[in-house]
Protein backbone atom coordinates (compact mmCIF):
# COMPACT_ATOMS: atom_id res chain seq x y z
CA UNK A 1 0.00 0.00 0.00
CA UNK A 2 1.40 3.22 -0.85
CA UNK A 3 2.49 6.01 1.71
CA UNK A 4 -0.37 8.79 3.48
CA UNK A 5 -0.54 11.64 1.53
CA UNK A 6 1.17 14.55 3.13
CA UNK A 7 -1.07 17.88 3.33
CA UNK A 8 -0.12 21.30 4.51
CA UNK A 9 -3.45 23.43 5.45
CA UNK A 10 -3.37 26.82 5.93
CA UNK A 11 -5.38 29.65 5.03
CA UNK A 12 -6.32 33.72 5.46
CA UNK A 13 -8.91 34.16 7.79
CA UNK A 14 -6.73 33.01 10.84
CA UNK A 15 -6.45 29.46 12.76
CA UNK A 16 -9.28 30.03 14.69
CA UNK A 17 -11.78 30.02 11.41
CA UNK A 18 -14.38 27.76 11.22
CA UNK A 19 -13.15 27.19 7.47
CA UNK A 20 -9.58 25.74 8.28
CA UNK A 21 -11.82 23.87 11.14
CA UNK A 22 -13.60 22.00 8.21
CA UNK A 23 -10.74 21.71 5.90
CA UNK A 24 -8.62 20.17 8.33
CA UNK A 25 -11.16 17.35 9.32
CA UNK A 26 -12.09 16.74 5.49
CA UNK A 27 -8.29 16.38 4.28
CA UNK A 28 -7.58 14.36 7.26
CA UNK A 29 -9.86 11.88 5.58
CA UNK A 30 -7.42 11.65 2.68
CA UNK A 31 -3.70 11.87 4.56
CA UNK A 32 -1.24 13.02 6.85
CA UNK A 33 -2.26 17.17 7.92
CA UNK A 34 -0.22 19.84 8.90
CA UNK A 35 -1.88 22.54 9.73
CA UNK A 36 0.35 26.55 9.58
CA UNK A 37 -1.81 29.05 9.58
CA UNK A 38 -1.77 32.93 11.10
CA UNK A 39 -2.71 33.75 14.43
CA UNK A 40 -5.05 36.55 13.16
CA UNK A 41 -7.04 37.10 10.02
CA UNK A 42 -5.18 38.36 6.97
CA UNK A 43 -7.93 39.03 4.39
CA UNK A 44 -7.02 41.34 1.63
CA UNK A 45 -3.16 40.72 2.22
CA UNK A 46 -2.36 39.83 -1.44
CA UNK A 47 0.47 38.30 -1.87
CA UNK A 48 2.70 39.93 0.87
CA UNK A 49 5.65 38.50 3.01
CA UNK A 50 7.19 39.53 6.19
CA UNK A 51 10.56 41.10 5.07
CA UNK A 52 11.73 44.20 7.39
CA UNK A 53 9.78 42.13 10.76
CA UNK A 54 10.04 39.60 12.65
CA UNK A 55 8.30 36.01 12.67
CA UNK A 56 7.15 33.92 15.52
CA UNK A 57 5.69 30.08 15.12
CA UNK A 58 4.30 28.31 18.12
CA UNK A 59 2.19 25.39 18.56
CA UNK A 60 -1.28 25.41 18.23
CA UNK A 61 -3.76 23.07 20.04
CA UNK A 62 -6.48 24.21 17.83
CA UNK A 63 -6.56 21.00 16.53
CA UNK A 64 -6.92 17.30 18.58
CA UNK A 65 -4.28 15.37 17.31
CA UNK A 66 -3.01 17.07 14.10
CA UNK A 67 0.24 19.08 14.30
CA UNK A 68 -0.83 22.02 14.31
CA UNK A 69 1.12 25.73 14.90
CA UNK A 70 0.49 29.77 14.41
CA UNK A 71 2.47 31.99 13.01
CA UNK A 72 2.48 35.57 12.96
CA UNK A 73 2.89 36.13 9.35
CA UNK A 74 0.81 36.21 6.08
CA UNK A 75 -0.56 33.41 4.60
CA UNK A 76 2.44 33.37 2.32
CA UNK A 77 4.65 33.70 5.25
CA UNK A 78 3.04 30.45 6.71
CA UNK A 79 3.38 27.99 3.73
CA UNK A 80 7.17 29.31 3.65
CA UNK A 81 7.97 28.71 7.34
CA UNK A 82 6.33 25.53 6.77
CA UNK A 83 8.17 24.19 3.32
CA UNK A 84 11.85 25.26 5.82
CA UNK A 85 11.22 24.86 9.22
CA UNK A 86 8.81 22.05 10.01
CA UNK A 87 8.56 19.93 6.52
CA UNK A 88 12.46 20.90 5.90
CA UNK A 89 13.71 18.04 3.54
CA UNK A 90 10.12 16.16 3.28
CA UNK A 91 7.87 18.39 0.23
CA UNK A 92 4.15 18.20 0.91
CA UNK A 93 1.98 16.76 -1.86
CA UNK A 94 -0.42 19.24 -1.49
CA UNK A 95 -0.92 22.48 -0.05
CA UNK A 96 -4.81 23.72 0.56
CA UNK A 97 -5.88 27.20 1.82
CA UNK A 98 -8.86 27.98 3.44
CA UNK A 99 -11.59 27.51 3.38
CA UNK A 100 -12.66 30.90 2.87
CA UNK A 101 -15.23 32.88 4.10
CA UNK A 102 -15.90 35.04 1.12
CA UNK A 103 -15.64 35.07 -2.54
CA UNK A 104 -12.13 35.18 -4.40
CA UNK A 105 -13.54 34.65 -7.84
CA UNK A 106 -11.97 37.15 -10.48
CA UNK A 107 -10.11 39.72 -9.86
CA UNK A 108 -10.03 38.94 -5.85
CA UNK A 109 -7.86 36.41 -6.84
CA UNK A 110 -5.18 38.87 -6.47
CA UNK A 111 -6.16 40.63 -3.28
CA UNK A 112 -6.55 37.31 -1.28
CA UNK A 113 -4.34 35.76 1.27
CA UNK A 114 -6.12 33.02 0.49
CA UNK A 115 -4.81 32.00 -3.34
CA UNK A 116 -1.46 33.65 -2.02
CA UNK A 117 -0.75 30.32 0.49
CA UNK A 118 -1.81 28.36 -2.55
CA UNK A 119 0.55 30.19 -5.05
CA UNK A 120 3.36 30.29 -3.21
CA UNK A 121 3.24 26.81 -3.14
CA UNK A 122 2.57 26.29 -7.26
CA UNK A 123 6.12 28.67 -7.13
CA UNK A 124 7.61 25.65 -5.77
CA UNK A 125 5.89 23.16 -7.91
CA UNK A 126 3.55 21.48 -4.90
CA UNK A 127 -0.06 21.28 -6.14
CA UNK A 128 -2.00 23.59 -4.12
CA UNK A 129 -5.86 24.73 -4.05
CA UNK A 130 -7.45 27.59 -2.44
CA UNK A 131 -11.28 27.09 -1.66
CA UNK A 132 -13.13 29.80 -0.72
CA UNK A 133 -17.14 30.03 -0.73
CA UNK A 134 -19.29 32.65 -1.52
CA UNK A 135 -20.91 33.77 1.95
CA UNK A 136 -19.04 36.18 4.34
CA UNK A 137 -20.66 35.29 7.45
CA UNK A 138 -18.79 33.91 10.78
CA UNK A 139 -20.99 30.82 10.80
CA UNK A 140 -21.44 30.08 7.17
CA UNK A 141 -22.69 26.96 6.39
CA UNK A 142 -20.83 24.60 5.05
CA UNK A 143 -22.17 21.70 4.95
CA UNK A 144 -23.04 21.00 0.81
CA UNK A 145 -19.38 21.61 -0.20
CA UNK A 146 -17.98 18.57 1.69
CA UNK A 147 -18.25 16.33 -1.10
CA UNK A 148 -16.54 18.35 -3.80
CA UNK A 149 -13.24 19.72 -1.49
CA UNK A 150 -12.55 16.00 -1.29
CA UNK A 151 -13.67 15.28 -4.43
CA UNK A 152 -11.34 18.15 -6.05
CA UNK A 153 -8.15 17.12 -3.17
CA UNK A 154 -8.36 13.50 -4.45
CA UNK A 155 -8.52 14.53 -7.88
CA UNK A 156 -5.27 16.86 -7.87
CA UNK A 157 -3.97 13.92 -5.37
CA UNK A 158 -4.68 11.29 -7.57
CA UNK A 159 -3.69 13.09 -10.92
CA UNK A 160 -1.37 15.80 -9.96
CA UNK A 161 -1.73 19.41 -11.48
CA UNK A 162 -0.11 20.85 -15.00
CA UNK A 163 3.53 22.30 -13.88
CA UNK A 164 3.78 24.92 -11.73
CA UNK A 165 -0.25 25.95 -11.14
CA UNK A 166 -2.66 26.45 -8.20
CA UNK A 167 -6.55 26.16 -8.52
CA UNK A 168 -8.57 29.01 -7.46
CA UNK A 169 -11.80 26.87 -6.05
CA UNK A 170 -15.14 29.06 -5.14
CA UNK A 171 -18.43 27.71 -3.94
CA UNK A 172 -21.59 28.81 -4.52
CA UNK A 173 -23.48 30.06 -0.92
CA UNK A 174 -25.87 27.25 0.25
CA UNK A 175 -28.99 27.17 -1.32
CA UNK A 176 -32.20 25.04 -1.96
CA UNK A 177 -31.14 23.95 -4.92
CA UNK A 178 -27.99 21.22 -4.15
CA UNK A 179 -24.86 22.02 -6.37
CA UNK A 180 -24.69 21.71 -10.39
CA UNK A 181 -21.68 20.45 -10.80
CA UNK A 182 -18.07 21.59 -11.22
CA UNK A 183 -16.71 23.92 -13.77
CA UNK A 184 -13.33 24.73 -15.17
CA UNK A 185 -12.90 28.05 -16.13
CA UNK A 186 -11.46 31.41 -16.54
CA UNK A 187 -10.61 34.55 -14.22
CA UNK A 188 -14.07 36.82 -14.79
CA UNK A 189 -12.66 39.89 -16.31
CA UNK A 190 -14.32 42.47 -13.25
CA UNK A 191 -12.97 44.78 -10.66
CA UNK A 192 -13.81 46.49 -7.77
CA UNK A 193 -14.53 49.91 -7.71
CA UNK A 194 -13.06 51.49 -4.84
CA UNK A 195 -15.48 53.40 -2.44
CA UNK A 196 -14.40 55.02 0.83
CA UNK A 197 -16.82 55.37 4.14
CA UNK A 198 -15.01 58.63 5.44
CA UNK A 199 -15.70 59.11 9.16
CA UNK A 200 -14.19 61.39 11.83
CA UNK A 201 -12.67 60.18 14.90
CA UNK A 202 -13.33 61.23 18.34
CA UNK A 203 -10.73 64.33 17.97
CA UNK A 204 -12.22 65.12 15.06
CA UNK A 205 -9.63 63.53 12.50
CA UNK A 206 -10.83 62.04 9.44
CA UNK A 207 -10.10 58.36 8.52
CA UNK A 208 -11.40 56.33 5.50
CA UNK A 209 -12.77 52.62 5.84
CA UNK A 210 -12.30 51.19 2.19
CA UNK A 211 -14.84 49.56 0.62
CA UNK A 212 -16.13 48.90 -2.95
CA UNK A 213 -18.25 47.96 -5.62
CA UNK A 214 -17.90 44.76 -7.93
CA UNK A 215 -18.36 45.71 -11.24
CA UNK A 216 -18.40 42.61 -13.84
CA UNK A 217 -17.16 43.68 -17.73
CA UNK A 218 -17.09 39.60 -18.41
CA UNK A 219 -20.19 38.30 -20.12
CA UNK A 220 -18.37 35.50 -21.22
CA UNK A 221 -20.53 32.20 -19.94
CA UNK A 222 -17.06 30.29 -19.65
CA UNK A 223 -15.94 32.28 -15.97
CA UNK A 224 -16.02 31.96 -12.27
CA UNK A 225 -18.62 34.49 -11.75
CA UNK A 226 -20.72 33.02 -14.30
CA UNK A 227 -20.80 29.52 -12.87
CA UNK A 228 -21.12 30.94 -9.19
CA UNK A 229 -24.34 33.06 -10.14
CA UNK A 230 -25.42 29.24 -11.85
CA UNK A 231 -24.63 27.43 -9.20
CA UNK A 232 -21.91 25.91 -10.49
CA UNK A 233 -18.43 25.03 -8.19
CA UNK A 234 -15.58 27.61 -10.58
CA UNK A 235 -12.01 25.97 -10.71
CA UNK A 236 -9.44 28.29 -12.63
CA UNK A 237 -6.18 26.93 -12.86
CA UNK A 238 -4.28 29.84 -11.86
CA UNK A 239 -0.23 30.60 -12.92
CA UNK A 240 2.67 32.90 -11.67
CA UNK A 241 4.09 34.47 -14.88
CA UNK A 242 2.27 37.44 -15.21
CA UNK A 243 3.72 38.37 -18.69
CA UNK A 244 1.50 39.51 -21.06
CA UNK A 245 3.16 37.54 -23.44
CA UNK A 246 0.61 39.46 -26.39
CA UNK A 247 1.91 42.16 -25.75
CA UNK A 248 5.74 41.82 -26.32
CA UNK A 249 5.73 41.97 -30.40
CA UNK A 250 2.71 45.33 -29.92
CA UNK A 251 5.82 47.05 -27.76
CA UNK A 252 8.58 46.01 -29.97
CA UNK A 253 6.74 47.59 -32.84
CA UNK A 254 5.39 50.62 -31.82
CA UNK A 255 8.49 51.64 -29.64
CA UNK A 256 11.31 53.08 -31.47
CA UNK A 257 14.28 51.44 -29.22
CA UNK B 1 -1.73 73.29 -26.97
CA UNK B 2 -2.72 70.44 -24.58
CA UNK B 3 -3.06 69.85 -21.02
CA UNK B 4 -0.90 68.84 -19.28
CA UNK B 5 -0.85 65.16 -18.75
CA UNK B 6 -1.94 64.30 -14.93
CA UNK B 7 0.70 61.75 -13.59
CA UNK B 8 0.46 60.30 -9.73
CA UNK B 9 3.29 59.43 -8.27
CA UNK B 10 3.97 56.46 -5.39
CA UNK B 11 6.24 54.19 -4.45
CA UNK B 12 6.68 51.06 -1.68
CA UNK B 13 9.50 52.57 -0.01
CA UNK B 14 7.83 55.19 1.73
CA UNK B 15 6.99 58.85 1.30
CA UNK B 16 10.72 59.37 2.29
CA UNK B 17 12.79 57.45 -0.02
CA UNK B 18 15.41 58.80 -2.52
CA UNK B 19 13.48 56.59 -5.18
CA UNK B 20 10.26 58.82 -4.68
CA UNK B 21 12.20 61.97 -4.63
CA UNK B 22 13.95 61.23 -8.08
CA UNK B 23 11.07 60.30 -9.76
CA UNK B 24 8.76 62.79 -8.67
CA UNK B 25 11.84 65.04 -10.00
CA UNK B 26 11.57 63.61 -13.23
CA UNK B 27 7.52 63.30 -14.14
CA UNK B 28 7.40 66.79 -12.51
CA UNK B 29 9.10 68.12 -16.60
CA UNK B 30 6.03 65.87 -18.16
CA UNK B 31 3.50 66.78 -16.86
CA UNK B 32 0.75 68.15 -13.43
CA UNK B 33 2.53 65.68 -10.32
CA UNK B 34 0.30 64.59 -7.41
CA UNK B 35 2.32 62.21 -5.25
CA UNK B 36 0.35 59.88 -2.96
CA UNK B 37 2.55 57.78 -1.10
CA UNK B 38 2.93 55.03 2.06
CA UNK B 39 4.28 56.91 5.21
CA UNK B 40 6.64 54.10 5.88
CA UNK B 41 8.01 51.09 3.65
CA UNK B 42 5.99 48.19 2.40
CA UNK B 43 8.21 46.07 0.50
CA UNK B 44 7.25 42.68 -0.15
CA UNK B 45 3.43 44.11 0.43
CA UNK B 46 2.40 42.17 -2.59
CA UNK B 47 -1.26 43.12 -3.56
CA UNK B 48 -2.06 43.56 0.21
CA UNK B 49 -4.78 46.19 0.58
CA UNK B 50 -6.49 47.70 3.94
CA UNK B 51 -9.74 45.56 4.42
CA UNK B 52 -9.68 45.26 8.36
CA UNK B 53 -8.45 48.75 9.46
CA UNK B 54 -8.88 52.46 9.02
CA UNK B 55 -6.58 54.61 6.82
CA UNK B 56 -5.65 58.17 7.11
CA UNK B 57 -4.30 60.35 4.68
CA UNK B 58 -2.48 63.14 5.50
CA UNK B 59 -0.64 66.11 3.55
CA UNK B 60 3.41 66.42 3.25
CA UNK B 61 5.52 68.64 3.21
CA UNK B 62 8.51 66.02 1.57
CA UNK B 63 8.16 68.05 -2.41
CA UNK B 64 8.12 71.67 -2.72
CA UNK B 65 5.31 73.07 -5.22
CA UNK B 66 3.77 69.82 -5.69
CA UNK B 67 0.57 68.31 -4.07
CA UNK B 68 1.63 65.24 -1.81
CA UNK B 69 -0.15 62.98 0.69
CA UNK B 70 0.84 60.35 2.67
CA UNK B 71 -0.83 57.30 3.67
CA UNK B 72 -0.78 54.73 6.65
CA UNK B 73 -2.10 51.92 3.83
CA UNK B 74 -0.11 49.73 1.30
CA UNK B 75 0.50 50.60 -2.43
CA UNK B 76 -2.40 49.84 -3.79
CA UNK B 77 -4.62 51.35 -0.89
CA UNK B 78 -2.63 54.82 -1.98
CA UNK B 79 -3.65 54.60 -5.78
CA UNK B 80 -7.36 53.59 -4.15
CA UNK B 81 -7.49 56.54 -2.02
CA UNK B 82 -6.05 59.10 -5.07
CA UNK B 83 -8.35 57.64 -7.30
CA UNK B 84 -11.52 58.11 -5.48
CA UNK B 85 -10.56 60.63 -2.75
CA UNK B 86 -8.14 63.37 -4.14
CA UNK B 87 -8.91 62.90 -8.47
CA UNK B 88 -12.36 61.89 -8.02
CA UNK B 89 -13.40 62.52 -11.39
CA UNK B 90 -10.61 63.39 -13.40
CA UNK B 91 -8.73 60.46 -14.10
CA UNK B 92 -5.03 60.68 -14.03
CA UNK B 93 -3.21 59.77 -17.63
CA UNK B 94 -0.20 58.14 -16.20
CA UNK B 95 0.64 56.43 -12.33
CA UNK B 96 4.41 55.75 -11.74
CA UNK B 97 5.45 53.69 -8.51
CA UNK B 98 8.70 53.93 -7.10
CA UNK B 99 11.80 54.15 -8.23
CA UNK B 100 12.13 50.95 -6.13
CA UNK B 101 15.47 50.48 -4.14
CA UNK B 102 16.17 46.89 -5.36
CA UNK B 103 15.13 44.44 -8.52
CA UNK B 104 11.47 43.36 -9.14
CA UNK B 105 12.60 40.94 -11.89
CA UNK B 106 11.08 38.01 -12.44
CA UNK B 107 9.14 36.21 -9.44
CA UNK B 108 9.67 39.24 -7.68
CA UNK B 109 6.79 41.19 -9.08
CA UNK B 110 4.49 38.84 -7.34
CA UNK B 111 6.04 40.35 -3.71
CA UNK B 112 6.47 43.50 -4.95
CA UNK B 113 4.79 46.59 -3.53
CA UNK B 114 6.01 48.66 -6.04
CA UNK B 115 4.58 46.62 -8.69
CA UNK B 116 0.93 46.53 -7.27
CA UNK B 117 0.49 50.29 -7.42
CA UNK B 118 0.90 49.79 -11.22
CA UNK B 119 -1.17 46.87 -11.62
CA UNK B 120 -3.95 48.33 -9.37
CA UNK B 121 -3.75 51.21 -11.69
CA UNK B 122 -3.91 48.93 -14.72
CA UNK B 123 -7.09 47.06 -13.65
CA UNK B 124 -8.99 50.73 -13.49
CA UNK B 125 -7.19 50.64 -17.18
CA UNK B 126 -4.90 53.44 -16.44
CA UNK B 127 -1.34 53.41 -18.04
CA UNK B 128 0.94 52.71 -15.42
CA UNK B 129 4.53 51.62 -15.05
CA UNK B 130 6.56 50.22 -11.93
CA UNK B 131 10.18 51.70 -12.13
CA UNK B 132 12.98 49.45 -9.98
CA UNK B 133 16.61 50.00 -9.96
CA UNK B 134 18.89 46.35 -8.90
CA UNK B 135 20.87 48.58 -6.27
CA UNK B 136 19.40 48.06 -2.74
CA UNK B 137 21.20 50.43 -0.81
CA UNK B 138 19.46 53.25 0.03
CA UNK B 139 21.80 56.29 -1.34
CA UNK B 140 22.15 54.07 -4.42
CA UNK B 141 22.95 56.25 -7.79
CA UNK B 142 20.78 56.86 -9.84
CA UNK B 143 22.25 59.10 -12.27
CA UNK B 144 22.06 56.67 -15.11
CA UNK B 145 18.66 55.67 -15.49
CA UNK B 146 17.34 59.29 -15.44
CA UNK B 147 17.01 59.24 -19.30
CA UNK B 148 15.47 55.82 -19.42
CA UNK B 149 12.79 56.98 -16.80
CA UNK B 150 11.73 60.24 -19.11
CA UNK B 151 12.03 58.64 -22.34
CA UNK B 152 9.82 55.06 -20.94
CA UNK B 153 7.07 57.82 -19.27
CA UNK B 154 7.10 59.85 -22.38
CA UNK B 155 6.67 56.68 -24.74
CA UNK B 156 3.46 55.94 -22.63
CA UNK B 157 2.16 59.12 -22.72
CA UNK B 158 2.12 59.55 -26.11
CA UNK B 159 1.38 55.99 -27.04
CA UNK B 160 -0.59 54.42 -24.49
CA UNK B 161 -0.12 50.58 -23.74
CA UNK B 162 -2.34 47.63 -25.07
CA UNK B 163 -5.81 47.67 -22.39
CA UNK B 164 -5.45 46.89 -18.80
CA UNK B 165 -1.54 46.47 -18.86
CA UNK B 166 0.91 47.96 -16.47
CA UNK B 167 4.95 47.69 -17.48
CA UNK B 168 7.71 46.40 -14.96
CA UNK B 169 10.68 48.74 -15.57
CA UNK B 170 14.23 47.29 -14.04
CA UNK B 171 17.70 48.95 -14.20
CA UNK B 172 20.75 47.00 -13.71
CA UNK B 173 22.52 48.81 -11.15
CA UNK B 174 25.06 51.62 -12.15
CA UNK B 175 28.12 50.27 -14.41
CA UNK B 176 31.40 51.78 -15.51
CA UNK B 177 29.70 50.83 -18.84
CA UNK B 178 26.82 53.12 -19.97
CA UNK B 179 23.46 51.14 -19.87
CA UNK B 180 23.18 49.52 -23.59
CA UNK B 181 19.42 49.97 -24.30
CA UNK B 182 15.86 48.97 -23.73
CA UNK B 183 14.45 45.22 -24.26
CA UNK B 184 10.94 44.10 -23.69
CA UNK B 185 10.99 41.19 -21.85
CA UNK B 186 8.52 37.87 -20.52
CA UNK B 187 9.07 37.46 -16.85
CA UNK B 188 12.21 34.50 -15.84
CA UNK B 189 11.13 31.83 -14.61
CA UNK B 190 12.60 31.68 -10.89
CA UNK B 191 11.98 31.26 -7.40
CA UNK B 192 13.10 32.82 -4.50
CA UNK B 193 14.13 29.74 -2.53
CA UNK B 194 13.48 30.63 1.32
CA UNK B 195 15.59 30.21 4.04
CA UNK B 196 15.26 31.71 7.82
CA UNK B 197 17.71 32.78 10.23
CA UNK B 198 16.16 31.80 13.47
CA UNK B 199 17.15 33.80 16.41
CA UNK B 200 16.59 33.72 20.14
CA UNK B 201 15.50 37.06 21.96
CA UNK B 202 16.59 38.13 25.31
CA UNK B 203 13.75 35.92 26.96
CA UNK B 204 14.90 32.47 25.16
CA UNK B 205 12.55 32.30 22.58
CA UNK B 206 12.70 31.71 18.98
CA UNK B 207 12.26 34.43 16.64
CA UNK B 208 12.56 34.09 12.29
CA UNK B 209 14.04 36.86 9.48
CA UNK B 210 12.48 35.38 5.97
CA UNK B 211 15.38 35.60 3.93
CA UNK B 212 15.98 33.54 0.77
CA UNK B 213 18.02 32.18 -2.29
CA UNK B 214 16.80 33.50 -6.14
CA UNK B 215 16.89 30.34 -7.83
CA UNK B 216 16.81 31.11 -12.08
CA UNK B 217 15.73 28.16 -13.59
CA UNK B 218 14.99 30.02 -16.82
CA UNK B 219 18.00 29.95 -20.01
CA UNK B 220 16.16 31.53 -22.55
CA UNK B 221 17.50 35.08 -23.37
CA UNK B 222 13.92 36.69 -23.70
CA UNK B 223 14.04 37.40 -19.89
CA UNK B 224 14.11 40.25 -17.56
CA UNK B 225 16.41 38.53 -15.74
CA UNK B 226 19.16 37.87 -18.99
CA UNK B 227 18.26 41.88 -19.42
CA UNK B 228 19.89 43.00 -16.56
CA UNK B 229 22.92 40.72 -16.48
CA UNK B 230 23.85 41.94 -19.67
CA UNK B 231 23.03 46.04 -19.00
CA UNK B 232 19.82 46.46 -20.63
CA UNK B 233 17.31 48.05 -18.84
CA UNK B 234 14.08 45.15 -18.71
CA UNK B 235 10.32 46.07 -19.40
CA UNK B 236 7.97 43.43 -18.97
CA UNK B 237 4.11 44.16 -19.73
CA UNK B 238 2.28 42.99 -16.90
CA UNK B 239 -1.89 41.34 -16.36
CA UNK B 240 -3.61 40.65 -13.89
CA UNK B 241 -5.51 37.75 -15.95
CA UNK B 242 -3.84 35.09 -13.85
CA UNK B 243 -5.59 32.40 -15.42
CA UNK B 244 -3.64 29.54 -16.79
CA UNK B 245 -5.84 29.42 -20.10
CA UNK B 246 -3.61 26.33 -21.56
CA UNK B 247 -4.64 24.27 -18.74
CA UNK B 248 -8.40 24.78 -18.69
CA UNK B 249 -8.50 21.87 -21.78
CA UNK B 250 -6.13 19.98 -19.67
CA UNK B 251 -8.13 19.79 -16.80
CA UNK B 252 -11.57 19.43 -18.80
CA UNK B 253 -9.98 16.12 -20.18
CA UNK B 254 -8.60 14.45 -17.14
CA UNK B 255 -11.41 14.86 -15.04
CA UNK B 256 -14.07 13.55 -14.85
CA UNK B 257 -16.63 16.16 -14.42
Amino acid sequence: MSKKPLILVTNDDGITANGIKLLTELMSKLGEVVVVAPDSPQSGMGHAITVGNTLRLTNSNEFDGIKSYQCTGTPADCVKLAKHHIFKSKKPDLVVSGINHGSNTSISVIYSGTMSAAIEAAIDNIPAIGFSVCDYAHDADFSHIEEYVIKIAKLVLEKGLPKELALNVNFPKKQEEKIKGIKICRQTRAKWQEEFDCRLDPYGREYFWLTGKFINMDKGEDVDEWAIAHNYVSVVPVQFDLTAHHAISILNNEWDI
